[in-house]
């Protein structure tokens, strides 16, 4: 059983999501191990990780629309305000998805579906760097 | 240190919470591992697995009532809407609930609290077959 | 490659999150594992984890909010209602956070961002016992 961690920089232009399924799946077959776990996790509290259908662009269109609704900006509603109108809306975000993931390796590659994708979910609306910390632990 | 992996499908008959906690802990109990650590994968993007009270049957009720409150099939309300008025709403369920969990094992079991099942949570009003992807990771 | 396992308790006073960044890191470091995954299980199903912002306290206000704005505790909203008016509100807020956690450790620690911090949410009004399990593997 062997182990392996990297670190990668996802640049973010606003709110939306970015796919990482490629720099992700890439390093999994760098790495050479074939059955194991890969945890993926996001060392930031105004974005997250989600697992969403890689196929339809309108699909994106509609989760940043049901997640402006859903935890509104909105001036006035929140106490925690002093980092802009969109921070406290991203901490509630982040909270409703995911900082971390992990997924089954199987046959050198992460079991996802057909129709999944890996993407970070950026709720800040000014471009950000954000690091992503990937973990393997498994066998060649 | 041993891992196993394992696939197993699940039969839904529209919108609603199946049972999978025997199907896993079985599996858990036939790899002969005691201590270690379980991860059940979804690899569906109109499914998501959940932990939820395993008691009172009306607790299903009351879930699909809030989820449908939550994120409503309505015409219209959606631009992703070719494949039907509950696959957006289902993608949307879907984020807001789990594709993964990741449990200890303890004794040869899923240190689930006396409470806890696990579900998957059907998203499409249709029967499907979903397929479920267990790892385990431990010693015997 | 080793593991480890634990339990604690935590004491909560009602509703709230109750940071356990210190008890999980305090215990990692004792296992002497330096890189590996950790993981940190709630058994229960009216109070769940997440992670979050553990530098201003009015975030935890604004989340407080949020939550009872989100899934109200209201008289005849729900027919699972033999608990409490707040327990069925508690079962749907823990399957909108998470039961589960998986962290990469690196360097002797979990790779949490600087303002990540590492909490209990509780659902419930009374004050509960809540027990946590984690589970570390990994190599020294």
């Amino acid at each position: 059983m062997k182990q392996h961690t990297h670190r990668f920089t996802v640049r973010t232009s606003g709110k939306g999501l970015v796919a990482i399924t490629h720099p992700v799946t890439d390093w999994v077959a760098q790495t050479g191990l074939t059955t194991g776990l890969l945890t993926i996790w996001c060392p930031h509290t105004s974005c997250s990780l989600t697992v969403q259908e890689n196929a339809d662009p309108t699909v994106q269109e509609d989760i940043a629309r049901f997640f402006e609704a859903l935890v509104p900006e909105q001036g006035g509603r929140y106490i925690h305000s002093s980092e802009g109108p969109d921070d406290m809306p991203a901490h509630l975000r982040t909270m409703l998805t995911q900082s971390g993931l992990s997924i089954p390796v199987i046959d050198g590659e992460p079991a996802l579906g057909t129709w999944q994708g890996l993407y970070l979910f950026e709720h800040r609306r000014a471009p950000h760097r954000r690091e992503i910390v990937l973990h393997l632990l498994g066998e060649e």
